[in-house]
């Protein structure tokens, strides 16, 4: 049962939003930034990043429903997600995303344990200014996302077909426009 | 030395934020609704909140920011803002800010470390839902802006006078007023 008085129905962070749709707003905005905005990082590659944090910070939530929406950008390659949870180092990715991963983790852990080693790494497989900035920016922004999720002890289903249905939504329509489906209208973004 | 190129001149999150104005946008308006928008919590209350969690993440930058706007709020009591870093149980701040800076330093450590016994503590001192809602998401957040700011390694001033002044500022004229000196015209939210 979650901590305070969520709105029933609304599994993890969209009982959280509905409940306080004001903050909803950037929280929606900034995810689809992130993960759908313009980028030379695939979406796909974008998700498996935000999908490993919700996985080193244990929360079931974010990596079921980040892993589905990675597999659906994938053609529903769930196998390859389930890889990069377990180690990204043996999966079929790019190496410049298995740099970016290695700093996703150390940012995790908190953002003083990136080195300029680890920086190093990733240009050398041509990670740019921007691919690198992006790639701090969603890790630490899942460490908000899981916290916000756990710490409110929203409920969080365990049926994988419910994140493999709405994964699919989310890659074809984008997290604002999904939300128009459980938001007010107030707190839709843009 | 940032790990990134980022604009000269800008310390902390400022930089990062010129960087890539996109995101800067539900960034400042994340923390300008947490921390200055309508709330039962003052606004030095919600401040030294976010001081707290930046200190646990050892973020030199954000807690002497946030700190030095918490002290602006409080008349200009710098003490307590010390008082609270060092140990919070002896401040001079009411019990209930006491038990949601308990649930604060839950969240920083992880979502999952919230307890029921942690939400009936708040209660039992008179926090409400929405205060309780509000202390997870903005020590989520800030675990978000620490990691940011740490994460990309930018450059983070020593002076402790640099922050007392930009504290007073904020404090006064809040934070997307504030960001208009440095950032882009697209970035500004609202």
């Amino acid at each position: 049962m979650p901590h305070i008085a969520l709105p029933e129905g609304l599994p993890g962070i969209r009982g959280a939003m509905a409940f306080r749709p004001e903050t909803a707003k950037p929280l929606n905005e900034l995810v689809e930034i992130l993960l759908l905005g313009p980028s030379t990082l695939t979406p796909a590659e974008r998700e498996l990043i935000a999908t490993y944090v919700s996985y080193l910070n244990d929360c079931h939530y974010c990596q079921s429903a980040h892993g589905a929406i990675a597999a659906a950008h994938l053609n529903g390659d769930e196998d390859l997600v389930k890889q990069v949870k377990a180690d990204f180092h043996y999966a079929a990715i790019s190496e410049k995303l298995k740099t970016l991963l290695v700093i996703a983790g150390k940012v995790q852990r908190g953002g003083k344990n990136v080195t300029a080693e680890d920086i190093a790494d990733a240009r050398s497989v041509g990670a740019t200014d921007r691919e690198i900035h992006d790639t701090v920016l969603i890790a630490a922004a899942f460490c908000m996302y899981n916290r916000y999720v756990d710490g409110l002890g929203t409920t969080q289903p365990q049926d994988e077909a419910l994140y493999r249905e709405r994964g699919k939504q989310v890659a074809r329509d984008g997290y604002i426009s999904v939300s128009k489906t459980y938001l007010p209208t107030e707190a839709l973004a843009r």
